[in-house]
């Protein structure tokens, strides 16, 4: 049907898309621990041959690769999945950039948890999670995000170094506030071994450095 | 840089993505919730008067609609925010095609719960909710389900109608399984005042009917 008004019909996909976005969460996440992207990384490329390698059913190995390939993770040819160049380079956990560690902060159960009623957090204007939840110095979680996230920073950390020229090795202290896992202090040294890294941040965080 | 293969730069923007995806299903359904999109058309258009007309804060209810532009369901100028042709179609409340009420169905806590643990649902293949969850007559999450899926459904029982020539008038015994909200079958009576339609369904969900 043409449109009166030439505009494109009225068309419902992207609520659906969206109230159904979740699951693409769950699959990502799910294939992450099931480590499905170096098996198929390593030659397991069959539903058959993932599901041994992975210790899981066919059944559910198919449909998960199935809505992996829908969605962008993987490609399909016949019976075989292969990896998308993003995957292999993100995901193998035998590629050095794999990033599969920023899975386990970005959905933490908590993190996740924050998000389940969140017109109430929007009546009040903040989120629902106490402040000990959150800044508690002695939260594990901003141990697990320093451990975890590294992989997600180094992009915008070599970036950093490029646009301060830090290969020009000038005499510099910098100060890493809140360092976290330490990577834009510790990218800056890589560049300029006449920079001087003070990191600063809670005690169980720093440790981890 | 250039890539020497040619092809673009990995980039990890889908992986990023699709681990917060979880967010978007959370947003659109506090919109609906909060009644955002009704609002919007009635004319409250600045997060002030939104946050007055839902009895939210303002503070939240800024954040939540400067998300909604990022994610495509409102669009934005100067302080002012506005509904797209789609939203205005599907969910404000005032028009006749409006289907929040999917959101009920769609974002049931059981059913999200069930993706929670997606990897030990692969490793099983198959769901862990018990049958009784899913296959139980009683389950009154199947009489929520003919409540408030009938909008989901129109179109393509528009297109049976038009397929199987409704229209035209034939004497029709119609036989609607697990009919639900009903809509396959009324559908096609709309379309066809000699069609008499028999519908079938758990008592329980065939007495909304």
């Amino acid at each position: 049907m043409a449109s009166p008004t030439g505009q494109s019909q009225p068309n419902p996909a992207l609520i659906f898309e969206t109230l159904n976005a979740y699951q693409r969460t769950a699959a990502l996440k799910a294939a992450i621990e099931l480590d499905v992207f170096t098996a198929i990384g390593e030659g397991a490329k069959t539903s058959a041959a993932l599901a041994k390698r992975c210790q899981a059913a066919e059944r559910g190995m198919r449909i998960l690769c199935d809505y992996l390939v829908i969605i962008g993770f993987l490609t399909k040819s016949g019976q075989q999945y292969a990896l998308t160049n993003d995957s292999a380079v993100f995901l193998d956990r035998r590629s050095p950039a794999c990033m599969d560690s920023v899975t386990g902060f970005l959905t933490l159960p908590e993190v996740m948890e924050s998000s389940k009623d969140l017109a109430a957090v929007v009546r009040k204007g903040g989120t629902l999670m106490g402040d000990k939840a959150i800044a508690d110095p002695d939260n594990p979680n901003w141990v697990g995000f320093a451990r975890s996230m590294a992989p997600m920073m180094i992009p915008a950390a070599e970036a950093i170094a490029g646009i301060l020229k830090a290969d020009a090795g000038e005499k510099w202290k910098v100060l890493d506030i809140a360092a976290g896992h330490g990577m834009f202090g510790i990218t800056l040294a890589k560049h300029n071994p006449n920079a001087e890294i003070v990191a600063l941040d809670w005690p169980r965080t720093i440790s981890i450095l």
